[in-house]
């Protein structure tokens, strides 16, 4: 009989038993989005490395701008115009003010800048009619950056601004975590490859490989497979035995309850292998298997393949970003929107819907999308899923919901 | 002087300008995550294509478990099992219960299925506990896509679970767009290239072409560049006009109305250019140029990097999208959160904060990042952003706040 686990729990074993990888290789900068870094990045100068103007304007000593108005401007001497690729030609003096440009370094002697729109030039002398404070319209040396801080934190994902902060302090190369690889597994005699054009009876293609791949491509790993397996404990068992040595093992079906219950099975027969989780107390995705072996994931993935769908987004891809060091047991982030139609609950176990989002005024409207849980055609019709927990009998229309993309990434909601 | 345009009247000005690519070319459906659909797949056949059992049990006709309890079984006779990668052997008889598994074909002659559990075979006879209705336990022929409707329509970029309803029709092959290709141009004399590790004073390294270009790649899109130009209106005026013979331009820096306003300029005089907006009711972003030459957009970002990437997610992005057909100014999707403190807005334009993200109780916590525009590191420690519109003068502490990731995509608030 299946002892079924709370999502939590099994997040929480997930957290506890899964090992980061920790071999490593140098990548260029530019090609870094998405990676992982394996360690921090400090800044090796200050940023900007000397103080700049943030504006167009006139480089002055703050105290010579006092009082400055409309009624009573204040008028100073024509300095030499420092160039935005250029270093000041000097030091500014009492009196002086100098044109500066958006990001030109600020001369020394002058410790703040007068924005244009508050100035007119009479030949060589500058009329202003507003007072600067000190410091003002300027950034100064390191501080954006000072040296020697953080610039990105070990760990990070990198961004598209990431990479941005990295080019802007010279680093053009970063150490990331290698690419997970990962074994995906299709079980069933019935499964046959999508190649197949005339399905014979009974038999029905592989949707679970196809998907389960494309979803941990979209984290960054290196799949091998997709790969069709029959319902053999001989040929499941030595597929599992030699997957298990890569990062992580995906397996699709064969861990139901029922008479084929073989990847169960197979996995004990393995040494070092532990089961954590035989069944999630999760509407769909009761047959659910969660196992480790040396700190590697092996997630056994229900048949079917919108419970596989949403099992991978529950448990499968929370356990290979644990595998990259990630923090696979945060919260995911969603969408709030409000309940479009009541939904019930009479399961006892915490309940996945799927569904589409409509905008509605300011907000989102979610439908919920009811199916057969056989039914794959909601996979490609549902925007996200959100869920209704254990304790609750049921949602009123009305009621706001966090939907959660129902693939993460790019595009998803759009 | 520049007019000012609200981003919600730039989004319009986009969607209304902006032609979507037309070409389109074939690829693999397990290469397609990510790209957009060029024209709807249609279901060749039912799905599934026969009646499925969606448990493992006994195939029955209906009306022969009426009655059925516990104190009173239905006894029916035991028929032969039906593999599930086979056909059923021949037509089930009333009075029979024939063994089926997850995913069998159902035999003729029987409309429901037992779940094993309210059942026990006693050599030839299977006796049962629990009435079924008609069609219970059973996923009809085409009940999950019926043959010529919709799989995966038109425009859709296409994530994991949609390659498996491809793959589970037997859908190998689709036509999608093809990758826009992007100019990315970064101008300004005082841009090195983040190669330079010894910078001369004065001189900045080019953040913003790499942002600019990985941002792009994450919406698969094939960049040229990043290039670096200098403040030449010749060089600039060249660069666009060969610039924009691709799908779109974006060009930073040269956009504020400043004494190097150079892009607009140059722009202006290219033939067929229109330039939309110059200037944003935007803080930061005031400095944004929009422009459309033959539906292809020009997208000119602030020099600074942290408005650059702002205006990237505000604009930029959009603009993209619209090229490739999707929703463009469909309301971004957001993280509902609770400003962790008072946030005041006294620009009298809509005001873009960045924020970190800590998770607080069952939600999140967004905390303002304060930084001077021209500062970068902010775009490193940065979750994401949020907005305080215009005509507010401030949000509370505990105000609720929609967070937008930075750089939307996989991981971004990882």
């Amino acid at each position: 009989m299946l002892q079924l686990l709370t999502l939590e729990h099994a997040l929480e074993m997930l957290q506890r038993e899964i090992l980061p990888i920790e071999e490593s290789e140098w990548v260029e900068t530019s090609d870094a989005l998405g990676r992982i870094l394996a360690e921090e990045v400090r800044a090796g100068d200050d940023l900007p490395p000397w103080p700049r103007s943030t504006v167009d304007g006139f480089a002055v000593r703050a105290r010579d701008t006092h009082g400055a108005s409309e009624s009573s401007p204040v008028y100073l001497r024509m300095g030499p115009e420092v160039a935005v690729d250029d270093a000041p030609g000097g030091r500014l003096l009492p009196g002086e003010a100098w044109p500066v440009a958006t990001g030109s370094v600020v001369p020394d002697g002058a410790d703040a800048v007068v924005m244009l729109e508050w100035t007119s030039v009479h030949g060589q002398v500058v009329e202003m009619v507003r007072p600067v404070a000190q410091g003002e319209n300027i950034i100064g040396a390191g501080e954006d950056v000072p040296a020697g801080s953080v610039l990105v934190p070990r760990g990070r994902r990198l961004r598209a601004p990431d990479l941005g902060v990295l080019a802007a302090a010279g680093i053009t190369r970063v150490k990331v975590l290698r690419r997970p690889r990962v074994a995906v597994l299709s079980t069933g005699d019935e499964l046959v490859s999508p190649e197949v054009r005339d399905l014979p009876r009974g038999r029905v293609r592989d949707a679970n490989g196809i998907m389960t791949a494309a979803r941990l491509r979209q984290e960054g790993c290196h799949v091998v497979g997709p790969r069709l397996l029959p319902d053999d404990p001989q040929v499941i068992g030595q597929a599992l035995d030699e997957a298990r040595r890569l990062d992580a093992v995906y397996v699709s079906g064969g861990t139901s309850a029922g008479s084929r219950d073989l990847v169960p099975q197979c996995l004990s027969g393995l040494s070092g292998v532990r089961v954590l989780a035989h069944g999630l107390a999760v509407k769909p995705g009761k047959p659910t298997l969660l196992a480790v072996w040396e700190g590697r994931p092996v997630v056994g993935l229900p048949g079917h393949p919108l419970s596989a769908g949403l099992v991978m987004e529950l448990v499968g891809v929370p356990a290979i970003r644990l595998r990259m060091g990630l923090d696979g047991g945060r919260r995911p982030t969603g969408i709030t929107a409000c309940l479009a139609s009541e939904v019930s609950n009479t399961s006892g176990r915490m309940l996945c819907v799927p569904c589409r989002l409509r905008a509605a005024g300011d907000g989102w409207l979610a439908e919920p999308l009811w199916s057969k849980s056989a039914a794959i055609g909601t996979l490609a019709v549902a925007d996200g899923w959100f869920v209704v927990p254990a304790e609750t009998v049921g949602l009123a229309a009305g009621s706001l919901v966090t939907v959660l993309p129902l693939a993460g990434g790019v595009g998803a909601l759009d």
